[in-house]
């Protein structure tokens, strides 16, 4: 596909069939990801594929846990009540139903940044997430140009506890978001809308806005 | 171009040409930048163009100073002397050059995180990096595209106080990266080397291995 093409029509999946991906689409997705820039090339990534049905069932299990318990689905339905823009009500909607069961995705990608010599960053801090989200970004525009879709998802932040038992994952070794991927299931990939460019642009000082030509 | 040729030749640019890039490759650039995905679709994104030749030469003396009194620009040499891996060599020595002027690029793109309502997060934690990286790495392979080079730089810890001054950055606003954005000169584009995939993937279990078949 043409580049601008998988740029302009990427859009977050949340639907997808149970069909399984195979291990050489998951190949190209993780050899574009880690094609991405990071920190003085350190590559500072660990990238954790679950396909294990237990394993996902587990990680669903252990959402829908937390989800119930701090109210998070009524207050989502509630949100949905009364949000008014049509795209964003779907949207919402969406995401309570894939919260329900994030298991429906065939394959969970979990990036997790680990330990590296230098320079000493935080993996909690927001310059961490530098050497990590881009090749995230990588990886879901690898999937939208294979037809695959993808939704960046950072819930595991309410279930840390419960991936670090389910997929062993060491103490120094911090999991930075959770990637559903499938074949999309009904939903179309984009074009999405967004706030113009214009909007959200300042040239040489803060709030020094420039006409488009 | 196609895409996967963009992901696999993207690289760091750190020596450009001092030709002005016109305004609608620039917009095009943002116009990629905020098709990326953010946390509720919130777009919480400024993107500062730093054009202006005062205010450029501004951050390159504030950023010159810091690394010398932080003594950076020896560390780095010595560290140009001690590294074996060519590649790597010439990629510390090119940052050392690089950052006594960064202001030899002629625009610097500066994507700030701005407060959104809800969810409440710190925009100084790994988890508002997802909403603000990949639209970074969208600007940054959509460069690629068009012919332009960039390169990844997290600098703005070190010179958040001038950035601020400079250009009238506010306390709640969170400066996350600098892009310089120029005409590569002499540099080219990828192929660049990478761990193997094999080497830092693990599925359905920390360690856990899998050969491509």
């Amino acid at each position: 596909m043409e580049f601008f093409e998988v740029i302009h029509t990427q859009r977050s999946i949340r639907r997808f069939k149970p069909d399984p991906i195979p291990d050489g689409e998951i190949w190209a997705l993780i050899d574009a990801a880690i094609k991405a820039p990071s920190g003085s090339n350190q590559q500072p990534w660990i990238w954790m594929v679950v396909r294990d049905a237990a394993k996902r069932h587990a990680i669903a299990e252990a959402t829908r846990r937390y989800m119930e318990s701090a109210g998070r689905f009524e207050e989502m339905e509630r949100a949905a009540e009364t949000v008014q823009d049509p795209s964003r009500k779907r949207s919402v909607r969406g995401a309570v139903e894939f919260f329900r069961d994030v298991a429906a995705a065939p394959v969970l990608i979990i990036p997790c940044l680990v330990s590296v010599t230098s320079p000493v960053t935080d993996p909690r801090t927001l310059l961490a997430g530098s050497s990590i989200y881009g090749a995230v970004q990588n990886l879901m525009l690898a999937a939208r140009a294979m037809g695959i879709g993808t939704v960046l998802t950072t819930f595991n932040q309410f279930i840390e506890d419960s991936l670090r038992i389910e997929l062993g994952i060491p103490a120094d070794v911090v999991p930075t978001c959770i990637v559903p991927v499938g074949y999309p299931d009904g939903q179309r990939f984009g074009p999405t809308t967004r706030k113009p460019a214009e909007a959200v642009t300042y040239w040489d000082g803060w709030g020094s806005a420039n006409s488009r030509g």
